[in-house]
């Protein structure tokens, strides 16, 4: 693996989990869980799956899956749980509607690539969000669908309270002038 | 076809287009009439698949599509012409992440049914969005995925900032108390 055609280009590397097609907002945010806050449902975020993932899980690593992901329940937590665990973003072929919506408010990333299920477990890309394409040590380019900019500036934000909240404040910084 | 069987649940009556998989943003709003307003690009939505649609539709319609309805590009306007068109729902096995966020935002009801491509052209349909599921005239009913309340509130409203106003002008009359 050529780490260092990944890591000249200053972008951090990312290391992938691989996971199928179908995975639902109960893998993500298992119902028994649901009781407790987010720090809480995260240590049982996708046990039934991957039982070693909310232990080893490392900040800035990616979940790579198949088609479909995030179908289920509208439950928020199935998003808010990744970015509790430092998931720098989903690469899947597509998405639950519900999850697309839920997932940028928290301020979680999802790349739409056609081609995700080619990457595999433990494999390092880096991610070129404004292309956007992400990029394999092998040197492939992986085109990903366009993210408007208003959705990465939620993700840059943190999710869409924490933007409002930052414009409010600086509407207000304005306004004191 | 039993219409009565339809009527009678005091729902109103809808009217099936077909179209397939994969429509995109461009088929829905046409680059070329992008420098319009949305009422302009309405009388273009979908004249590359079905020439007759803007001219025949009827308010109170429905879209009923292949998956992944809605790729493409970020445009709103190609979810705004069909509340412009009067479209009372599209029903899809599954959307574009990013058109299913635009689409309750200005106020279009997306159904997820994965038995959607079971309906046929000129089909009437009633919709339960509560439960939801539709019905067909042969007493058919096609289970849809839940949608959350606060996106029935976004539809029922005309959308988000529409929703957003109400709201204002219901704190304001509250706080002038």
């Amino acid at each position: 693996m050529n780490l260092n055609m990944l890591t000249t280009t200053g972008r951090p590397v990312h290391r992938v989990w691989r996971v199928g097609a179908d995975i639902d907002t109960d893998a993500l945010a298992p119902g028994h869980a649901m009781k407790h806050g987010v720090d809480v449902i995260a240590k049982h975020c996708l046990e039934a799956i991957r039982p070693e993932f909310a232990a080893q899980v490392r900040p800035g690593d990616v979940i790579v899956a198949g088609p479909n992901f995030g179908i289920g329940s509208s439950r928020e937590q199935a998003a808010a749980v990744l970015v509790q665990l430092g998931v720098a973003a989903v690469i899947a072929p597509s998405y639950s509607g519900l999850y697309f919506r839920n997932a940028f408010n928290v301020g979680l990333l999802l790349l739409t690539c056609a081609e995700a299920e080619t990457l595999e477990e433990g494999e390092s890309i880096t991610l070129d969000t404004r292309t956007p394409a992400l990029h394999t040590a092998g040197a492939r380019a992986l085109a990903c669908e366009p993210v408007p900019d208003f959705l990465m500036e939620m993700v840059d934000a943190g999710g869409l309270l924490r933007l409002l909240r930052q414009r409010m404040a600086a509407r207000k910084e304005v306004d004191a002038h």
